[in-house]
């Protein structure tokens, strides 16, 4: 059976404060889930796509899918992420697939709805 | 009784594709929720922080809090948004409250375990 597992792929930032959440959340989410989950940033910090899909295929994991932790796709997710997965699938013996941004997932809405409610009932 | 609202703020772009999706969760979310909530953005795009406030106000709202669209608080959220809400609010007759970011809420962290989930399952 192919191996297989997600990478959450988040923007980057040189800013170690702005990726601690998300880094945060790669430790929260990965014993929740029966595949393993790992984050890589798009740009201006480490870990990269590349370097994700290296240190998975040294694992033995060929069948990759990549949720981007964006809310929405504009010129990153339509032009420069697709470009970054088709030079490293050109490149190694993998196979990636982008997913929709989880902004754009109903769960999503839903938890949103969910966060809105719990504050209208604070007050 | 103070009525209030909630403003959704994203980050913005000139792009109206990038955009299209925000302006789909304030249209999703408005009627699911017991309380005003629109959209505004902090840079790029219309209608800004300054906008949505005026809008309130002019309907009687006065107490108003910000649940902002980003992941994480970087540079953005530290500096730039306190200081348009302190602007905001030493012009205006208003009570502005910033809440963390939708990404470090319990229900956000809950949601993306579950779209793991489901494409585990997919499978």
């Amino acid at each position: 059976m192919t191996q297989s597992a997600m990478i959450l792929l988040a923007h980057g930032s040189s800013d170690a404060r702005w990726r601690a959440p998300f880094e945060a959340l790669e430790r929260d989410l990965a014993p929740r889930v029966d595949k393993p989950v790992v984050l890589a940033f798009m740009e201006l910090s480490e870990p990269s796509l590349e370097t994700r899909v290296a240190e998975l295929l040294a694992q033995g994991i060929s069948e990759i899918e990549v949720l981007p932790l964006f809310f929405a796709a504009g010129r990153h997710l339509r032009e420069d992420v697709p470009g970054q997965l088709d030079a490293i699938a050109r490149a190694q013996p993998v196979t990636l697939r982008l997913l929709d941004p989880v902004g754009q997932h109903p769960a999503f809405v839903d938890a949103l709805a969910g966060i809105i409610e719990s504050r209208v009932h604070d007050d």
